[in-house]
C-alpha cells in the first residue's frame, strides 16, 4: 500500500503593488496556516505584478508541481486584474460573461446607490468549468476550477473579503480531500531569560522529539518557544503538543509567560481581573509604551487606573513627588528614582500596584557608568517596594520594547505568588 | 534603433522558516527599492523553502525570463542551506570547496575563540566561475555569476549581511549595467480629510501626469500620496517628482503633513525644538499611545515634559484638576473634559501646549449618544483653551490610532499659523 503524501500547495499573490517597496503579501501567512492545519503543505509563494506573460507562465509551472493552487488578488473590475484571464490561459480555457452573475452585481450596486460602470461587467468574467464562489463583504466573486486532480482557487486580495471565502468555500473542499497529516502548532512565550539560557534548559526535552518540531524566535516582543505537531489527526496532534508542552512548562517555571501564544500584557490583564487588583504605571525612558500596551487590552479600564509619563527631571518631582535631592545625588536614572516613582504613582492614583521605569532608551545621553540600555524598574505592591536593574542591548526601540516586556513580566510573576 | 528595454529581475527568499505563518520577507521590499533606483524593474518574488527540487525548477525558469536573479537565503552552514547547491544545479556548475575561502572562515573562527565544526566548511563552497563577495558583518560570503548575459547575486538571509553586501558589490555592478530608466518615489503624508476628498482635491492634478504615476495609500498611519517618476537620470526624477509635488502641495495647503513621508510626530518635534515649546498631554482613550509616539522620535526629551495617562475618572480628577461635577454632568467623554484635561496637563507641567484626549475606544462602552468612535480632543495653548469633536468608524486600534494623528496633526497646524 502506498504512503499518503500530503497535498501540496503554492499560493500566489497577484498585483502589482505587492511589487513596490511598500506592501507585503500578509494573505499568504494567515492562509499557510490554515492550509498546514488541513494536511497541506505550502512549497512555495510567487508575488507576481499584472503582467499576464509572467502570470500564464508561472501558473502553467505551479499547476505542474502543486495539487493546490490558491491566488489572492487581480480580481477587481479595473484593466489592470489579470487574474482570471491569466488562469483562462494557462488552463486553456475560454472564459465567458455569466449573465446571472452580472444581473447580481447590477443589483449590489443598485442597493448601494452606485451604477455600475461598464469595467465592473468583468467581474461576472468565468472561466469555462469554474464554480462561482460568492462573495459576502465585497463585488468580486471568487472563482474555483477542477484540473484533473489539482484544485484551483482564485479568492480576491483584500483579507476581509479573503478570509470568509476561504471558510466557506475553499475550506470544506480541501478538508474534503486532504489526507495529509495535520500540522497545528503552538506558541509558548517566555520572557526574563536569554536565547542561549532557554536553549540550554529546554534542549534535552525538546531534542527527545522530532514530532513536535521545535523552534525557539526572539523578537521584540520577547522570546517565543514554537512548536508544530503533524498528525493523522487534529486532536492527535493536540495530544502530542500538550505532552511536549507539560515537560516544557516545567523546565521553564516562571520564565513561562503563556501556553497559547498570549501577551503578557493580556495574561497581567487576566491576572489583576481574577484578584480585583489595580495597577498604575509611571514611565520614564518608555515614555508611554507601558501604559499604551496595557490599555490595549479591551476592558482594561478595570484593573488600570492610569499612568504618568514623567520625562522631565521637574514632572518626576511635581507628578510623583521624587525628592529633587535624590535626583540631584543619584541621577534620574537609578534604582532610588524608579522606586520613588513607582510608589509616587501607586499613591496618588490609589491603585494596588505601582511600576516605575526610569532608563537610558538612546540612541544618545549615555555615560560610560550609565550606558545606552541601563534600565531600573521600580515596583510598589501595596507598600512593599522593590527594584530591578537591567541591561538591555540594542537601540531605541529595542530598549524600550524590551523594558516594557520586563517590567510587565515583573508584575506577572508577582501576581503568580498570590502574594 | 531599438528602445533600451529596463533590466528585468527576479527576487528568490530561500527558507523554510519563510513559509510558515510566523515569518514575512522584508528583505525583498528593501531590494525592490534599490533596484528601481537603478532603473530595474521587479517582475516577481518567490519565496521557497529548503526544497531542492523546487529551487532547482524555479531558478531555471527565473533565468529563462529575468536579467538579473537575487537570492538572499540559504548560505549558511547547515545542511538545510541549499542555496549553492540549487544554484548550482540550474546553472549545470561544479560546486568546489575553495581553500583560500576555508582559510579565511578557520580565522574568523579563530579570531571569536570558536572552533570551527565541519559544516562550516560548507561556507566554503563556490560555484565554478563565480565570484565570492565577502561580507563584512557575517560569516556566510555571497557568489555572483555571470551566466551570459544575465547577473545572478547570491547574498545572505539576515538584512544586516544582506544590506551592506549590497551596497558593496552588487549596486555597482547594476548601475555600471543598468541602462534603464531610474524609478524613484516620493511619499507625502497627509491628515485631516477623507480619502476621497483627497482624491477629489488633488485628482485634477495628478490625472495630467502619466508619469510620475500617483497613488493614494490609507492605513493606520493616515493617508499617503505616493508619486513614483521614471526618467533617464536619478536627478531628471526628482526634477519631475518636484514638479508634480509643488502643484499638489498647493491643493492640499494645511493638510501636507510632511513632503518626504516623515511622521506627524516627527514634524511636529521639528517644530517644537525651532519654537522652542514644549508639550504635554493628557490621554484618556489612547492609553499613552499620544505620550509613547511623541518619544519615539530621539531627542524628545528637549520638547516633551510629559503626559498623564487618566483612565480612570477618579485620576482625571486628582491628577487633572477635572471637576468631578463637570464629569458628573457632561460625562467622561465630553469637550470640556478634554478641555479641562488639556488646561490640567498643561499647567501641571508647566508647558506651552496641553493637548486632553477622552473617547470612546470601544469595543465596549458605546451608546446611541456616544457611539464607539466618538472622541474630544482639547488643545490648551498658552492658555487659548479649545476643542474639536471627532467620529472615527473603526475597532479599537483604529480609533487609538486615528486619534492620535489627529491630535498631533492639530498641534502641527497649530505651529505652523506661526502663533
Amino acid at each position: 500500500m502506498g504512503e499518503r503524501r500530503p497535498l501540496r500547495a503554492e499560493i500566489i499573490a497577484i498585483g502589482s503593488e505587492l511589487l513596490t517597496p511598500y506592501r507585503v503579501d500578509t494573505n499568504s501567512l494567515w492562509l499557510t496556516e490554515q492550509l498546514n492545519e488541513l494536511g497541506i503543505v505550502v512549497r512555495m509563494k510567487a508575488i507576481i505584478g499584472d503582467d499576464l506573460e509572467t502570470l500564464v507562465e508561472h501558473i502553467r509551472h505551479a499547476l505542474g508541481r502543486a495539487d493546490v493552487l490558491i491566488a489572492t488578488g487581480g480580481l477587481g473590475p479595473t484593466e489592470d486584474d489579470l487574474t482570471r484571464e491569466a488562469f483562462a490561459q494557462a488552463l486553456e480555457r475560454p472564459l465567458y460573461r455569466d449573465e446571472d452573475l452580472l444581473e447580481q452585481l447590477r443589483r449590489r450596486f443598485q442597493r448601494y446607490g452606485l451604477s455600475m460602470t461598464p469595467n465592473n461587467a468583468r467581474q461576472a468574467d468565468v472561466i469555462s468549468g469554474a464554480h462561482v464562489l460568492d462573495n459576502s463583504v465585497g463585488s468580486a466573486p471568487g472563482l474555483f476550477i477542477e484540473e484533473g486532480t489539482k484544485l484551483v482557487f482564485l479568492l480576491p486580495g483584500p483579507p476581509r473579503e479573503m478570509k470568509p471565502m476561504f471558510e466557506r468555500h475553499v475550506r470544506p473542499r480541501l478538508a474534503a480531500r486532504s489526507s495529509g497529516d495535520r500540522i497545528v502548532r503552538r506558541t509558548l512565550r517566555v520572557a526574563g531569560i536569554t536565547e542561549s539560557a532557554l536553549d540550554d534548559r529546554i534542549a534535552p526535552v525538546y531534542t527527545q522529539y522530532e514530532n513536535p518540531a521545535t523552534t525557539i524566535i526572539s523578537s521584540l516582543a520577547g522570546l517565543e518557544i514554537h512548536l508544530t505537531a503533524r498528525a493523522r489527526t487534529t486532536e492527535e496532534a493536540e495530544r502530542m503538543l500538550d505532552e511536549l508542552a507539560v515537560k516544557l512548562e516545567e523546565r521553564l517555571g516562571e520564565h513561562l509567560v503563556s501556553r497559547y501564544g498570549e501577551s503578557v500584557e493580556r495574561v497581567v490583564g487576566k491576572q489583576l481581573t481574577e484578584r480585583r487588583l489595580t495597577l498604575a504605571v509611571a514611565e520614564s525612558c518608555t515614555g508611554g509604551l507601558i501604559a499604551k500596551r496595557v490599555t490595549d487590552i479591551p476592558g482594561s479600564s478595570h484593573y488600570f487606573v492610569g499612568g504618568i509619563v514623567a520625562y522631565s527631571n521637574e514632572a518626576k518631582v511635581e507628578l510623583l513627588g521624587v525628592a529633587e535631592a535624590l535626583i540631584r545625588r543619584a541621577g534620574a536614572v537609578s534604582p532610588g528614582v524608579a522606586e520613588a516613582m513607582a510608589r509616587g504613582v501607586r499613591e496618588r492614583l490609589h491603585a494596588d500596584i505601582g511600576i516605575g521605569v526610569t532608563g537610558i532608551a538612546g540612541p544618545s545621553g549615555g555615560t560610560p557608568e550609565k550606558p545606552v540600555g541601563l534600565v531600573y524598574v521600580g515596583l510598589d505592591w501595596k507598600g512593599d517596594i522593590r527594584h530591578k536593574r537591567f541591561h538591555i542591548p540594542g537601540d531605541r526601540e529595542r530598549v524600550r520594547e524590551l523594558t516594557t516586556l520586563l517590567a510587565l513580566d515583573w508584575v506577572r510573576r508577582e501576581l503568580l505568588k498570590g502574594v
